[in-house]
């Protein structure tokens, strides 16, 4: 059973997240029923993580056993004429057995846009809000995320990790054209935390936190210390990277 | 009855284009409703020029008269508060009793975007064109487009000018991000003329057409000569020019 990685992308508007729930129209349910429909049986997919109900993803991977050899190219065309509009596969790439989407992730990045100003093509995309913030503040505080900490304050409470420890590589607020932009990478997030950080950090950005109080929640490891989750549809998984031997070595298969 | 210019932009993909049609959503039925109820009488607006089903607008202006003295800044929160999130007011502009939106425009730019490869957040903004396109080939084409010439060629045929003569300022293509990009700007388009315009030089773009029956094209002033209309969704009005006196000068009125 040759194992291939999925390099994709979503638009999450219309979907109950990534993962597949009975009765419910999901990513990860919607590529599974194609990869049925092509190979006349069940092809589980294994995504490299989740994502909530109207979050999007720039780039997303999955790996999955096709049942027979195929010529993954052809696949690849198939797979996206059949797909919707909303979910587009860039590229199938073969790989070893052993490779694992989400285990063998070494960095995930996300992007979360916040729109001063209403837009009319950003209603989907952005997190419209009218109140000036402080980016300034908002950095500061955003400074204190780096590093190997725990994170449990900005994670939901079901959750089934057996840890709350991430290492955050970057994190911080930029304005790029005329949006608001939080930038940030870790080795992993834990669920509901970059929109619960993002929610907590505009709350210093309008000045109802100050800065050493965002930084006591970190310490706290309480959800009800930090502040509200900020909306799904500003949030985008932007990357996600994989040790370079994982992907090329294995094209040559 | 003061006179304002609205500065705004919509997501064409719910609407039947620009203009007011009996039984049909479109951009200027959604803003003459909701002026309707806020003035209690019906407030008709003149918008810089039209666009067609499913075209959007980054920057379009409308001009019309309110039945009694506003304060402006209210208004135009108030009015975005009242539209749906596709349509999207920048500012109102008080103006000189004579402003009229379409006929002192000197300028319109357009954009129009095609995506080689599926992409999951464009479906509603690109054409997606699999074939290879020939920038190249299709600058040489649009070069000839440049100044005063009579573009009956690339006019829909029912349309109610009296002439067909048109003031390139510049057209031209371009590779941006993942997109090939058409940018063209004019004194005054015509009825479907960028889309005809974009289907024809595709076709040159695709070696279909030379670069000199291009040329042919626009000499023989008949639309069956021309190529095919591109689709709607991958065009944007973007840009609507006025004389500086006419914006700048009125807002000390």
């Amino acid at each position: 059973m040759p194992r291939y990685f999925a390099e994709m992308m979503y638009d999450g508007t219309r979907y109950k997240g990534w993962q597949v729930q009975p009765g419910q129209v999901t990513v990860q349910g919607a590529i599974e029923q194609k990869l049925a429909q092509l190979f006349q049986q069940e092809v589980p997919i294994v995504g490299s993580g989740r994502t909530d109900t109207g979050v999007h993803a720039r780039q997303q991977y999955f790996h999955f056993d096709t049942p027979s050899p195929v010529d993954h190219a052809t696949l690849c065309f198939k797979l996206n004429t059949m797909l919707p509009a909303d979910i587009a596969l860039r590229q199938l790439i073969p790989v070893s057995d052993e490779a694992h989407a989400r285990f063998d992730a070494t960095k995930r990045a996300y992007v979360y846009q916040v729109s001063p100003v209403k837009d009319a093509f950003l209603d989907r995309y952005a997190w419209q809000f009218r109140k000036p913030l402080s980016i300034e503040r908002m950095n500061e505080a955003a400074q204190s995320l780096a590093g190997r900490q725990d994170f449990k304050s900005f994670s939901k409470v079901k959750t089934e990790v057996n840890h709350f420890e991430c290492t955050i590589f970057q994190a911080g607020w930029e304005r790029k054209n005329n949006l608001i932009v939080f930038n940030v990478s870790a080795n992993r997030f834990l669920r509901g935390m970059v929109r619960a950080l993002v929610g907590t950090l505009v709350e210093v950005g309008i000045n109802r936190l100050s800065v050493s109080d965002f930084k006591a929640i970190i310490k706290q490891q309480d959800r009800r210390s930090a502040g509200v989750s900020a909306p799904p549809q500003g949030l985008f998984l932007t990357e996600v990277q994989y040790p370079a031997t994982l992907l090329s070595a294995s094209t040559a298969l």
